[in-house]
Parts: structure tokens; sequence; C-alpha cells
């Protein structure tokens, strides 16, 4: 058995030869024997992605029976969230063979899943550690088998997705096997916040698509989707208190009832995922003045909302009573950015609201986002704002208030300074629509970077990508979020100590192609790994694991 | 009720302000505002795709229940292929609202599918035909309700896939309503033969990929998967037979069990879609010597396969044996394009052969194809062969060959006259991996071009549309292969006397952009209709319905 240092490995070169994603590849091709060269320098890599924080394992190969059975034991065991979870792997793992074959015994027909609670509220910073145990085939534990113990329901989730990743289809025998066990696998991750945003205003995405991401989130052990509805573009969301506002959907057949809403919050809970719903105000808002002509300044210039009218205030806090009935995760984004104050001088009743009311257009903007937040407040929310409110009047926000950097690095260093919690987003490497930001760049951004303060670090609760649609619609959402996600995502759990180091061309690179591979195998749009521009067709024929 | 002619249609105006998709649109965007208008000047289009050959509609609006259940009736009523179709159906159908409202009275409880046969053997011209009948609410004929009926399993696929278009969901009373009742449609294909090239060796396209294709191709009516399997690049098919074969493969993992093979086969079937392998030769085959070098004349040049060996066509008599257990379908597809001989002159034992057989490259290549041709037939196949065997050696050819035109118009009349069948797929225009060619060029493609003679026009088999995988791969398949493979999807099932001719603009490219938009909503990475090259990305926000 070996520890996780890679330089202890002590595994027979005929196992890496079984083993080795390098073993079979085509003779033509020179950039596949390039890899290939590169691969074979490095097959002590773990292809577990994001890879545990601790973990050892030996050199047996196990093979799993297609029948696998769940034995759930603790107060959670018996939650739907584990036994569903469940159900989804099982399809994943033995998707080439349903059956048993005839006369083969199996190493592992029994999967134990140890639920120490059954507290299924899933919340921000809900515990999603796990250990996972696979004994040798030769070994005569007490445990036995392999074992999944978590102390929620979601630190089993991640246990889930591990366990499918030692998994894998042996073309040759047609079983299913597990390599490398013994394992022992302590992990958890490194921020509680782990974001992938999606924006349905610059284009609508159906309920399916959505669907489709958070699986393939889950996958990478992302876990909070921020969910940015509603922009100026268009707003597809029902509001019950003000039925006229999706009127400012695109068409009647872009839109997201609350039924809906309320689908894809629980499609997210099953998976260990929080969804986080943004309204962004009081910029952004120009799709609400559709439904109520009266949130807008004028006509002639439409947004921010009206900051003179008691209505849009009336309006905001309508549709946050609605929302939070739908959303239960503790953190609501409330915006904040890009918001341009001429619109409010150059309206002449706004005008005039601002002078009896001794503001400039900029007090303005700071009023406005502080009676959102206190709405937000008075609903049990944590208001989330874009670092333009920090930038602009950070004494003044409310002390709860979570930062959310995008602009470029260095805020959130400032922000925890100041006592207040930060979500990293740096537009220059953590922003998909940035196409032209390759998959390294992503991976070796910091959240922690220029926080050196342990008690400051801690206010940095994760970080988020974030995929704006002006340019990304259902046809290509999910190749513009992978495989670049995934390099955020192993950033965002796996520990700084981790093999994520030194040459990234040697160390992660196979491993981030490999696991864009797997979310192919699974039916994820994933784009190649290498594309001199995110999200482009590979150049020409060649192998998923070398493109 | 009006006839399927466009001039007779008596719709009163209120109605179409109500089912318009231009309805509810932004007012923001000046592209929308002329697509609006577009719409209103053609708001009598019919919103099924593939448009059905004979049609009349009423004005009535019909609620549809969530819990609408199957009266299957008829020989061939009781089969699994009609019940899992309808589940599909119904989650989708149903996709926004899984239960029933309160105390609403639905139009709409039961559909009645009666099937007349219950033989369920899919081949090369089963009946597809099908009439749905839906009555209106105050109508009180014998029929009642909604009966779909149809000859085979199959032709009541081809109905509930344009039951499911006439059902939509109504956002505001948030049930799923069916419009213009009372409708009449009896609909067939105007062609048996309405496939799409799937090419697997330029990229590997893991199982669920597959499937998602299949899937969204029963949306089309589409229903011939060409399955281009192996190529030069690489050979990821299991061969019993010879199981060196499938290290041509990419890696170990990039590749296809025999079961892998059948469950496609099988999920096609399921939805009315025939699989047509092919193996290509002589050309196209390096890979097959990766497994055994025998096969390339020598280590220098590796293909066209060696035609002076009996190993070459023993093996070839393996790998067609073991297919032959596989894909059911009558049509197998032996390839024989682009075969360059230079390889056999220029090595010694091959050229030697060459001589001692008195035959030049171009005889030996015809030979080639012949005796692969033999070796089908012989296990009762129609052998299908791409247009270059026809161009050089047609009076030579098995009578029973369909020619695959490919490399520009004109073929099929030739071939037609000499009395093989033939299916059209010219290059220019239905090839997918051409990105520049728009979906107006596909849709107007004709495959009867040049073919006057009625009985000359039967052996025009149909066409398909070639998703070529060079710069392919899972990540963007789909959004290569969709909207535009629906374009040549309704020319191959309509009438050529529907509406699909005059302005395209007015007259189908609405209906285009709805039909893109519908399989979005079904989760299929369908890529904006109108962009320059193909599979790009939308150029800016906004709607689905207008990009």
């Amino acid at each position: 058995m070996a520890s996780s240092n890679p330089k202890t490995y002590l595994i027979p070169l005929t196992f890496f030869l079984i083993f080795s994603p390098s073993l079979v590849i085509s003779s033509r091709n020179l950039n596949l024997k390039q890899h290939k060269l590169n691969n074979e320098a490095n097959n002590n890599l773990t292809y577990i992605w994001p890879l545990p924080s601790d973990y050892t394992f030996g050199n047996q190969t196990l093979t799993v029976d297609p029948n696998l059975s769940l034995i759930a034991a603790g107060n959670g065991g018996n939650s739907l969230i584990v036994s569903e979870a469940f159900a989804r792997y099982k399809s994943i793992i033995f998707k080439h063979t349903s059956s048993a074959l005839k006369g083969v015994e199996y190493d592992v027909t029994k999967l134990n899943i140890n639920v120490h609670s059954a507290d299924e509220v899933l919340q921000l910073g809900v515990d999603e550690s796990y250990s996972l145990m696979v004994a040798g085939n030769d070994e005569h534990s007490i445990v036995g088998g392999i074992t999944i113990e978590a102390n929620s329901v979601y630190g089993a989730l991640r246990g889930l997705e591990t366990f499918s990743q030692l998994c894998s289809f042996d073309y040759g025998t047609k079983s299913v096997k597990l390599h490398k066990a013994p394992w022992y696998i302590q992990d958890k991750p490194r921020f509680s916040y782990r974001g992938l945003l999606l924006d349905t205003s610059r284009h609508y995405l159906p309920i399916e698509i959505i669907k489709q991401v958070i699986e393939s989130m889950s996958y990478a052990k992302l876990n909070v989707l921020h969910w940015h509805i509603i922009d100026e573009e268009s707003f597809p969301l029902e509001v019950p208190s003000y039925p006229n506002l999706w009127k400012g959907s695109y068409t009647k057949w872009e839109r997201y009832t609350t039924d809906d809403a309320y689908e894809i919050v629980n499609f997210a809970k099953m998976r260990g995922i929080n969804v986080m719903a943004e309204v962004d105000v009081p910029g952004h808002a120009e799709s609400w003045g559709t439904g109520y002509p009266d949130l807008w300044p004028s006509l002639s210039c439409r947004e921010p909302l009206d900051v003179s009218k008691n209505f849009t205030f009336d309006l905001i806090s309508g549709i946050l009573a609605d929302m939070r009935k739908i959303f239960p995760f503790e953190l609501f984004h409330l915006g904040g950015d890009e918001v341009h104050t001429d619109c409010w001088n150059s309206t002449p009743h706004v005008n005039q609201w601002l002078q009896d009311h001794e503001m400039t257009g900029k007090e303005a903007y700071q009023y406005f986002v502080l009676k959102a937040q206190e709405i937000a407040i008075s609903l049990n929310w944590t208001p989330v704002n874009w670092e333009e409110t920090f930038n602009t009047f950070a004494s003044r926000l409310n002390p709860r208030t979570v930062v959310h950097n995008w602009l470029g690095s260095g805020v959130c260093p400032k922000a925890v300074a100041q006592g207040f919690r930060c979500i990293f987003s740096n537009q220059g490497v953590w922003y998909l629509d940035h196409l032209d930001v390759p998959w390294d760049t992503v991976y070796n951004a910091e959240p922690l970077e220029g926080i050196t303060d342990a008690s400051e670090q801690k206010l940095v609760i994760g970080g988020e990508v974030c995929m704006w649609g002006e340019t990304a619609d259902a046809s290509n959402v999910q190749q513009t979020i992978w495989p670049r996600a995934a390099a955020a995502a192993e950033r965002l759990w796996s520990s700084k100590e981790s093999e994520s180091s030194g040459n990234l061309t040697l160390t992660v690179l196979p491993r981030l192609e490999y696991f864009r591979c797997l979310l192919t195998r699974r039916g994820v749009q994933a784009a190649p790994v290498t594309n001199f521009y995110a999200r482009s067709p590979p150049t020409g024929p060649g192998s998923c694991y070398y493109q």
C-alpha cells in the first residue's frame, strides 16, 4: 500500500501497462505518440477528479458485480437521496453490462453506505466529508468489501461519485473492474462554496438543459448553482405576486413557472447542490418594465430601476417573498453591478427626488442596494452582492454581506480584511465566456491569493465559474462549461498540497483529459481540453484522451 | 374545418393572437420586431415538423390530462414498442406538469392507439403511415377523443411524435393544450429511407451520445442510422472471430462490444430506426492492420487492404458473419469510396499478384468490391456502395446494389436509369460537416432532381445527411447535426405539394426555428438556424425562436 505522495508509489510496472491510458493507442499520430511518452513518464497519476484530500491505494484489481447491492446503515442510511443516487451511479458504472456474466464470481457484490445523520438540510457548509474504504480481495478486515462512511447524505453523494470514478469497464473481460485496491480515501472539500453561474436571461435555457448542467456539476463535486435568472434582456420567471413580470420573457414559451423552479431546486438538492437565485438590482433590470413600465425611469432610459418610487421596492419585496418560498439556500444574490446612474439624473422626476433627498446618483445607488439588502435580510436571507457595492460603499454594507468578486484580482483580500466573506470569480480566469482562457489558467487561479492570515482565509467561502449567456444557449452551454469548470472544481475541492503542482502538463493535463472523456461517456458535451479557444471543435481525428 | 391548402384556412384572427409565436416578445430588439411582422403575415403556418402529407384542422383548443392514459387496440396494440413510446412521449408532453390541476376537467384524458398488425419486423419500406384524429370538444363523433391508427407499430410511433408536437404547455393556465382541434391527419413518408450517417472512427462517440442522436432522430422522423463504425483512423468494434481487430481503437476505452452494438440496434428499433452498418473496403481500412498487419500491403503503405491475400477476404467474411448477428437491417454498406491503388502497384508482392492475374489496379478494385458484395449477399444482405463503384464499373455491380451518391449531383439519375436503387447524399448539400451550407440549401435539395420517369423515381429509396467526424466529437456532434438534419428530414418525409415552397423565409424558417426550439426543450443541443456557419454560437442575446 502506498501513500498519496507520488514518490512513494510502489506499484509494479506491469500493473500500469494494464491500467495506463496510453496502452492502446494508434501508432500513426505523432501527437498521440508524444502524449504516450508523457503518460508513461507519469503513470503514477490518480485518475480521480477532483483529487481527494487524502488517500492510499494498493495494486490489486477487483471485479464488481453488475447486481451490486446497497447496504445502507446509520440514521441517514434510509434517505431517498442516498438510494436514488445509488441507482444513478449503478446505471453509470454498469453502462456496458447490465447483467452478471455466467459463472463469474465477483469480488465486490455489496456497497455499504453508512450515514451518521438523518439531517437532510442542505446549506452552506454542510458536511460533505466522507471516507471510502475498498478492501483488497485477500484481506480479512473487519470492514471488508467497500464502505462509504459520511456524516451527512451529501458526504455520501461525494463518496459515491468517487467510487464511480474508481470503477471502469474492462472491454477485455466485459466486466467492471476496480483497480489499485485496497483504497483508503478520506476526503473533504477545501471550500464550502463551489459554484457555477448559469445565465437564463441572455438565452433561455430549457429545464431539461439546466438539469443536464446540474447533473454534470455533481460529477465534478461542484455544489452551488448560481442561477442568474433575470437580466435586462428577459424576465423568464413567474412571480405570482406580480404576474406581469414574466411578460418580459422573450416569448411565452421561454419561461419558468414556480413549479419549474421548485423542480430545479429539488433536482439539485438530490445531487447535493444548492441553488442560489439572483435578482440583480438596480441595474440589469430593464426587462422588468415590460410588465410594469412604472419601473422604468422613463421610456427613453429604462434602467436602473426607478429609485424614486415606493412601487419599485414594493415589487422587490413581492418578488423576494415569492422566491423565498422556492429557494431555501441561505445565500441570495442581489446583484448590484454595473449601475450607471445617468438615467436617474437625466429623468426629471427622479432627479427631483434626488434633490429632495439630497442624494447624488452614487448615494442613491447605495440607498437602493441597502434597501434591497434589508428586504432580503428580513426574509432571513444572507445577501450576496457583486463587488461594485463593496468597492463603492464598503463601510455601509450589512456586515453579513458576501462580496462577490468579478472585476479582477485583489478584491477578496480587501473584503476579508474588513471582515466580509468573499466569493472569488475573477473574470480574467473564471469567466467561462472568456473563450481565450486556457484550462491551466483556470486551474492555477487561487481564491486565497494575497490572503495570508488564517482567519481571513476562512472568510473566502469559495469561488465560482460564471457562464454568462450572451453567446451560450442550449446548443453550446455544456461544451462552454466543460472541461474548464472542472479545472476550477479541483482548485476548489482539492487541498493545495495535492499533486496539482509542478509541471501541470504532466501532473494534471492527462487527468483532466481523462475526466473530460468520463464526462462524454456520461453523455455530457465536454469540449476538447487543449483547444486554443474553449469550446472549439477538435481540429482533426483522434482519441478523446488526447484532445 | 379547413383543408391543408393555406389559402383556405379560415381561423379567427383572435385564435392566432393566442397561438402565434410572436405574441409575447421583447419590444427592444429590432430583429425580433422584424420577425414578429413576418410571423403575423404568416400565422397560418402549421408547426408540425416534418409537415404531414395531408391534414385539416379547426379552431378549438383542448386541454390534455397529465394522467393521460393509453387505450391500445388491434393486433399490435399490446406491443412494448407502443407502450414504451407512449411513456416517453408522456414525459415529453408533460415536462412542466406531472400532476393534474385540482378542479380541472380535461378535454382529453385518453389516447387511443390502434395498431392493425402485430408484425414488429423493422425493414426498409416498413409501413410508417398513420392517421391521427383529434375530435373537437363539442363533437359527438363515433370515434371521439384522440385516435392514432396505424398498420404497424412504427406508424404508431410516427403518429405519437406528431401528437406530441400538437401539444404545448400553456404557461398561463399551467396546463397542456392542444390547439386547432379538430384535427384530421393522414400521413406517410415520401421516401422509405431517411438516413443520418454517424462516423465513430474519426472520433469515438460514447454509447450515451449515440443514443442521444438516435432519440433526436425520432423527433424528426428520420429512420436509418448509417453507422460508419470503422475507418482508417480507428477500429472501435469488437469482432469475436478476429479479436485483434479492435486493437485498432484509439484507446482500450474507445470501443464498442458486440453487446453495445446490440443495444444500439435495439434502442433504435424501439424508436422505429434501422441501423445500417458500414464496413468500408478496400480503402479507408488502415486501422484494421493494427491488429492484423498482414492486411497492410506493406508497412510503408497500409491501404487499400491487401487484395492479393486470401486472408483479407477470410477476415472480411468473418467480420460480416459476426456483424450479421447484430444488424438485422437488410441493407449493409460496403463502402468502396476513395480507393487509391498506387499502394498495390508499388508493393512488390501485390504488384506480382496483379501481373499474375492480369489485372490493372482499377480491375483489382472492382475484383475486391465484387468479392465483398458476394460475401454480403451470401449473408442475405443487400449491398450498398458509395458511388465510385458505380462510376467505375456499373455494369459489373450486382443488380441488387444500392448506389450511394455523395460526390455531386447527377449520379442518382444515371444509377436509376440503369435499374439500380439509389440513396441521395450530394456532399454539396447534405454533408453536415460542410459548415457553410445554410439551412435553406439543405432544405431545397431534391433527391429526385433530374429524374422524371415515375418508375425510375421509385428506385430512389431516399436520402441521407452525413455527419463525418473529423471535427465532430461527443462535444459538438448534436449541434452540427441539428437543425440542418431536420431540413433534410422534411424534404424526405413531406410531400412536394406541401407548403414547403414559395418564400421559404416565410413558409419554412419560422417552422424550422420552432422545431429547433422544440429540440432544445427536449434536451437536444440544436444550434441556431440562421447562423452564417452551422453550429456556431448565437451572436448575441435573444430568443431561441429568432436565432
